[in-house]
């Protein structure tokens, strides 16, 4: 049989991609097809390049076909992506965005985002909660409030979060204060900290800076780092040289990719 | 990378597929996607399963996408597929169907049918030609019609062809002496004919039976047989008894592959 020869796609495969413009710097489709294969699910992820204009009807289209499974979504997106939804997931609402949709009975989708709880399960296969943790964040674009929304459902003790806009990262405390945690706006502390998140773009590729100043960080910090490549930022570098706990972009984006297939019900 | 863990599915993939209802039972992703890995082509071959209601949504949408390099039709879209092409071969015109559609240009598609080129290119690749040759075929159905013109077009001293229904096979017959082929239509002869091909479904699967009523074959014959399975049918088994060459359906399906592929331009 053929199928034997390439391992994974067939008449029979269910039918799983990513919705984005541009798309080939996407990852997921490797990423995604190889979780399905290790657990054994007949499923091929593939990219669908779909221009702006083009948005309603492709993704209306592809949703009709009885052998999708589900559909992530980059950007630009992941606000428009929301409509497609007949659910929307309470992490997602609070978020304001999905990145991805999965058959929610016969005839309906739901939403969700997996930016941030890519990043708790990340820390969860490391055996670390948040749970009664301080946590300071930094960066509240897209990334970051995924974060903060995900890990503020963890119920930590307290969040500080900074960002360069003053106004975006009080808008992002003010959803996230509904959920009843303890939330400071300001400049980042390492002290009196027992988690630290990087969720700007400080230190990827060639950018040698770190998004603090500290020349020293606590042992006893968890360092977390949302930036894939490299793969060692400098503030990953500095936390590792001051004996913390160090948690990886890269192990973000597994963690997610684990939360997607589950959502899928594979 | 984990691009290396599956082997041939990212971002960067250029996406095919095949569009049918029902879809399970189709093989061309498999195949086509194997052929890919054989020519090095970064390109998957999906199957999309799109329902009477979506064809004409969904087809568009996934034309529109930039990153979609061509797509196959199977039952029961060969003909409803030509109103996507901006461009049809002759072979397809004269079918009245087609099974592919390629980018033809910037804006444009190219539709054409391979279901016969497949057996031509079969015959091809072992080297025996259907020009000035006395050519027997049996069925006029979807399979016979693709299969009747395609050999037509290579010029065949004659042919014979014979269908239950009458009118169908005068319908084909005449299409056929448009390409100005001496076309007769009436039972099956053995004799005074160089190749017999069976297009009917006769002898697929638990079918026994054998499309011809001769229980002797002359040698000097070649017999191809459109059916895949079994591998070797009633008929082609009485055919290397009496010792014919044989052709057979898997040849002609992997032919018509290599062609398809041939036409996606990779």
């Amino acid at each position: 049989m053929e199928h034997d020869e390439v391992g994974f796609v067939s008449g029979r495969s269910r039918l799983y991609g990513i919705v984005g413009h541009p798309i080939t710097q996407v990852r997921s489709p490797e990423m995604v097809t190889a979780e399905f294969v290790k657990r054994g699910h007949h499923g091929i992820f593939v990219p669908f390049h779909v221009e702006p204009d083009d948005f309603e009807a492709s993704t209306r289209a592809l949703l009709r076909m009885p052998n999708l499974g589900g559909l992530v979504f980059t950007i630009p997106y992941k606000q428009r992506a929301m409509a497609l939804a007949t659910r929307i997931e309470p992490n997602a609402q609070t978020v304001g965005a999905i990145n991805a949709l999965a058959r929610d009975g016969n005839e309906g989708w739901k939403g969700e985002i997996f930016d941030g709880l890519g990043c708790v399960e990340a820390f969860r296969r490391r055996g670390i909660g948040f749970a009664g943790k301080r946590v300071t964040l930094i960066g509240a674009g897209g990334a970051g409030s995924a974060i903060a929304v995900a890990i503020a459902h963890e119920k930590p003790a307290s969040m500080r979060m900074f960002d360069l806009n003053s106004r975006r990262v009080e808008d992002l405390a003010a959803r996230i204060r509904h959920l009843a945690i303890e939330v400071e706006v300001g400049m980042p502390v390492i002290e009196d900290c027992d988690i630290l998140l990087n969720a700007t773009p400080t230190g990827m590729l060639e950018d040698q800076r770190s998004p603090v100043a500290a020349e020293r960080l606590p042992p006893s910090l968890v360092v977390f780092d949302a930036i894939v490549m490299p793969e060692t930022t400098t503030l990953l570098a500095l936390a590792e040289a001051c004996g913390c706990v160090t948690v990886r972009g890269r192990e973000m984006m597994r963690g997610q990719i684990a939360r997607i297939v589950d959502f899928f019900g594979v």
